[in-house]
Protein backbone atom coordinates (compact mmCIF):
# COMPACT_ATOMS: atom_id res chain seq x y z
CA UNK A 1 0.00 0.00 0.00
CA UNK A 2 1.23 2.99 -1.12
CA UNK A 3 1.52 5.87 2.10
CA UNK A 4 3.92 8.21 0.97
CA UNK A 5 3.92 10.77 -2.03
CA UNK A 6 6.13 10.82 -4.35
CA UNK A 7 8.03 14.03 -4.20
CA UNK A 8 10.67 16.52 -5.39
CA UNK A 9 10.52 15.11 -8.70
CA UNK A 10 11.79 17.94 -11.60
CA UNK A 11 9.90 18.64 -14.53
CA UNK A 12 9.87 17.91 -17.47
CA UNK A 13 8.88 14.06 -16.41
CA UNK A 14 5.82 11.88 -17.35
CA UNK A 15 2.81 10.82 -15.21
CA UNK A 16 0.75 7.32 -16.50
CA UNK A 17 -2.38 7.14 -15.00
CA UNK A 18 -3.79 4.27 -14.64
CA UNK A 19 -7.66 4.22 -13.39
CA UNK A 20 -9.46 0.94 -13.26
CA UNK A 21 -12.69 -0.76 -12.24
CA UNK A 22 -12.31 -4.54 -10.99
CA UNK A 23 -13.13 -6.98 -8.44
CA UNK A 24 -11.76 -6.11 -4.82
CA UNK A 25 -9.37 -9.23 -4.46
CA UNK A 26 -9.53 -11.49 -7.82
CA UNK A 27 -7.53 -14.69 -7.59
CA UNK A 28 -3.34 -14.06 -8.35
CA UNK A 29 -4.32 -10.29 -8.67
CA UNK A 30 -1.70 -9.53 -5.16
CA UNK A 31 1.04 -11.89 -6.46
CA UNK A 32 1.34 -10.35 -9.88
CA UNK A 33 0.83 -6.75 -8.84
CA UNK A 34 4.19 -7.10 -6.44
CA UNK A 35 5.75 -8.70 -8.99
CA UNK A 36 5.25 -5.58 -11.22
CA UNK A 37 6.32 -3.40 -8.83
CA UNK A 38 9.22 -5.48 -8.38
CA UNK A 39 9.79 -5.56 -12.15
CA UNK A 40 8.99 -1.82 -12.87
CA UNK A 41 11.33 -0.43 -10.24
CA UNK A 42 14.35 -2.15 -12.20
CA UNK A 43 13.56 0.12 -15.71
CA UNK A 44 16.24 3.04 -15.97
CA UNK A 45 14.37 6.21 -15.86
CA UNK A 46 11.37 4.89 -13.71
CA UNK A 47 11.40 8.05 -10.74
CA UNK A 48 8.02 6.00 -8.44
CA UNK A 49 4.66 5.31 -8.12
CA UNK A 50 1.69 5.89 -5.82
CA UNK A 51 -1.60 3.74 -5.91
CA UNK A 52 -5.15 4.60 -4.13
CA UNK A 53 -8.00 2.13 -4.65
CA UNK A 54 -11.78 2.96 -2.66
CA UNK A 55 -13.24 -0.07 -1.62
CA UNK A 56 -15.80 -0.51 -3.77
CA UNK A 57 -14.80 2.14 -5.84
CA UNK A 58 -12.05 2.61 -8.95
CA UNK A 59 -8.54 2.37 -8.54
CA UNK A 60 -5.84 5.05 -9.62
CA UNK A 61 -2.13 4.44 -9.90
CA UNK A 62 0.26 6.91 -10.91
CA UNK A 63 3.43 5.87 -12.71
CA UNK A 64 6.41 8.42 -13.14
CA UNK A 65 8.93 8.28 -15.83
CA UNK A 66 12.07 10.25 -16.49
CA UNK A 67 11.12 10.24 -20.56
CA UNK A 68 9.20 8.32 -23.00
CA UNK A 69 11.96 5.60 -23.44
CA UNK A 70 11.46 4.49 -19.97
CA UNK A 71 7.62 4.50 -20.12
CA UNK A 72 8.20 2.61 -23.51
CA UNK A 73 10.36 0.01 -22.09
CA UNK A 74 8.06 -0.39 -19.56
CA UNK A 75 4.72 -0.56 -21.41
CA UNK A 76 7.14 -3.03 -24.12
CA UNK A 77 7.98 -5.38 -20.92
CA UNK A 78 7.25 -9.01 -22.44
CA UNK A 79 6.47 -9.73 -18.44
CA UNK A 80 4.16 -7.01 -17.87
CA UNK A 81 2.67 -7.53 -21.34
CA UNK A 82 1.48 -11.15 -20.72
CA UNK A 83 0.18 -9.43 -16.58
CA UNK A 84 -2.06 -7.05 -19.03
CA UNK A 85 -3.38 -9.92 -20.95
CA UNK A 86 -3.91 -11.80 -18.23
CA UNK A 87 -5.74 -8.68 -16.44
CA UNK A 88 -7.78 -8.43 -19.23
CA UNK A 89 -8.87 -11.97 -19.72
CA UNK A 90 -9.79 -12.49 -15.64
CA UNK A 91 -9.59 -8.84 -13.56
CA UNK A 92 -10.69 -6.07 -15.41
CA UNK A 93 -13.97 -4.32 -15.98
CA UNK A 94 -12.65 -1.62 -17.28
CA UNK A 95 -9.49 0.20 -17.61
CA UNK A 96 -8.07 4.06 -18.87
CA UNK A 97 -4.26 4.60 -19.45
CA UNK A 98 -3.68 8.36 -19.69
CA UNK A 99 0.28 9.37 -21.12
CA UNK A 100 1.03 12.97 -19.93
CA UNK A 101 3.82 15.38 -20.15
CA UNK A 102 4.43 17.22 -16.89
CA UNK A 103 5.68 20.54 -17.12
CA UNK A 104 4.32 22.01 -13.93
CA UNK A 105 4.27 20.85 -10.44
CA UNK A 106 4.08 21.97 -6.76
CA UNK A 107 3.26 20.37 -3.42
CA UNK A 108 2.15 21.13 0.16
CA UNK A 109 4.17 19.65 3.09
CA UNK A 110 2.79 20.25 6.93
CA UNK A 111 6.40 19.48 7.76
CA UNK B 1 -17.74 7.85 -4.88
CA UNK B 2 -16.06 7.63 -8.39
CA UNK B 3 -17.60 4.54 -9.41
CA UNK B 4 -17.33 5.14 -13.06
CA UNK B 5 -14.16 5.42 -15.37
CA UNK B 6 -14.05 9.11 -17.67
CA UNK B 7 -13.73 7.57 -20.71
CA UNK B 8 -13.10 8.38 -24.21
CA UNK B 9 -11.19 11.66 -24.19
CA UNK B 10 -9.54 12.51 -27.26
CA UNK B 11 -6.10 13.93 -26.66
CA UNK B 12 -4.57 17.05 -26.43
CA UNK B 13 -6.07 17.26 -22.93
CA UNK B 14 -4.65 17.95 -19.70
CA UNK B 15 -4.78 15.71 -16.58
CA UNK B 16 -4.27 17.42 -13.37
CA UNK B 17 -3.02 14.63 -10.82
CA UNK B 18 -4.09 15.05 -7.20
CA UNK B 19 -2.19 13.32 -4.62
CA UNK B 20 -2.42 13.64 -0.66
CA UNK B 21 -2.07 12.13 2.72
CA UNK B 22 -5.07 13.58 5.32
CA UNK B 23 -7.01 11.75 8.37
CA UNK B 24 -10.27 9.67 6.73
CA UNK B 25 -12.51 12.26 7.39
CA UNK B 26 -11.48 15.45 8.75
CA UNK B 27 -14.35 17.85 10.07
CA UNK B 28 -16.33 20.10 6.97
CA UNK B 29 -14.21 18.01 4.13
CA UNK B 30 -17.17 15.98 2.49
CA UNK B 31 -18.97 19.33 2.48
CA UNK B 32 -16.07 21.33 0.97
CA UNK B 33 -15.41 18.53 -1.43
CA UNK B 34 -19.41 18.07 -2.64
CA UNK B 35 -19.31 22.15 -3.21
CA UNK B 36 -15.74 22.19 -5.15
CA UNK B 37 -17.24 19.18 -7.09
CA UNK B 38 -20.38 21.54 -7.47
CA UNK B 39 -17.88 24.37 -9.00
CA UNK B 40 -15.46 22.57 -10.90
CA UNK B 41 -18.39 20.95 -13.58
CA UNK B 42 -19.18 24.67 -14.25
CA UNK B 43 -15.90 25.34 -15.34
CA UNK B 44 -15.72 25.97 -19.59
CA UNK B 45 -13.18 23.39 -20.79
CA UNK B 46 -13.61 20.70 -17.60
CA UNK B 47 -13.60 17.10 -18.96
CA UNK B 48 -14.50 14.83 -15.93
CA UNK B 49 -12.86 13.33 -12.56
CA UNK B 50 -12.09 10.35 -10.99
CA UNK B 51 -11.18 10.20 -7.46
CA UNK B 52 -10.17 6.62 -5.40
CA UNK B 53 -8.71 6.53 -1.78
CA UNK B 54 -7.13 3.42 0.17
CA UNK B 55 -8.30 3.46 3.99
CA UNK B 56 -5.26 4.32 5.96
CA UNK B 57 -3.18 5.17 2.53
CA UNK B 58 -3.13 7.89 0.26
CA UNK B 59 -5.41 9.48 -2.03
CA UNK B 60 -5.70 10.30 -5.69
CA UNK B 61 -7.74 12.55 -7.71
CA UNK B 62 -7.22 13.15 -11.20
CA UNK B 63 -9.12 16.00 -13.12
CA UNK B 64 -9.45 16.03 -16.56
CA UNK B 65 -9.51 19.75 -19.05
CA UNK B 66 -9.75 20.63 -22.46
CA UNK B 67 -6.48 22.90 -22.13
CA UNK B 68 -4.43 25.31 -19.69
CA UNK B 69 -6.80 27.83 -20.14
CA UNK B 70 -9.39 25.65 -18.39
CA UNK B 71 -7.06 24.52 -15.83
CA UNK B 72 -6.19 28.25 -14.95
CA UNK B 73 -9.64 29.27 -14.52
CA UNK B 74 -10.23 26.84 -12.13
CA UNK B 75 -6.51 26.91 -10.42
CA UNK B 76 -7.40 30.37 -10.00
CA UNK B 77 -11.08 30.29 -9.23
CA UNK B 78 -11.33 32.67 -5.78
CA UNK B 79 -13.42 29.67 -4.06
CA UNK B 80 -11.06 27.01 -4.41
CA UNK B 81 -8.13 29.25 -3.56
CA UNK B 82 -10.04 29.34 -0.14
CA UNK B 83 -11.13 25.65 -0.08
CA UNK B 84 -6.94 25.04 -0.79
CA UNK B 85 -5.99 27.68 1.77
CA UNK B 86 -7.98 25.47 4.29
CA UNK B 87 -7.06 22.40 3.85
CA UNK B 88 -3.57 23.31 4.22
CA UNK B 89 -4.19 24.65 7.47
CA UNK B 90 -6.44 21.88 8.57
CA UNK B 91 -6.78 18.60 7.11
CA UNK B 92 -3.48 18.06 4.56
CA UNK B 93 -0.68 16.69 5.35
CA UNK B 94 0.79 16.48 2.48
CA UNK B 95 -0.09 16.68 -1.38
CA UNK B 96 1.33 17.15 -4.74
CA UNK B 97 0.12 18.20 -7.60
CA UNK B 98 1.85 17.47 -11.04
CA UNK B 99 0.14 19.25 -14.44
CA UNK B 100 0.28 16.68 -17.39
CA UNK B 101 -0.85 17.36 -21.22
CA UNK B 102 -1.72 14.06 -22.61
CA UNK B 103 -0.80 12.99 -25.94
CA UNK B 104 -1.27 9.67 -25.83
CA UNK B 105 -4.22 7.67 -23.86
CA UNK B 106 -5.97 4.32 -24.53
CA UNK B 107 -8.86 2.05 -22.73
CA UNK B 108 -9.89 -1.59 -22.22
CA UNK B 109 -13.98 -2.53 -21.77
CA UNK B 110 -14.86 -5.82 -21.16
CA UNK B 111 -18.25 -4.66 -22.83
Amino acid sequence: MTTRLVAGLEPPYYTAVFTSIRPDAPEGYAETSARMRELVADVPGFLGHESARTPGGIGITVAYFRDLEALDAWRLDAEHQAAKRHGRQHWYESYSVHIGKVERSYGFDKG
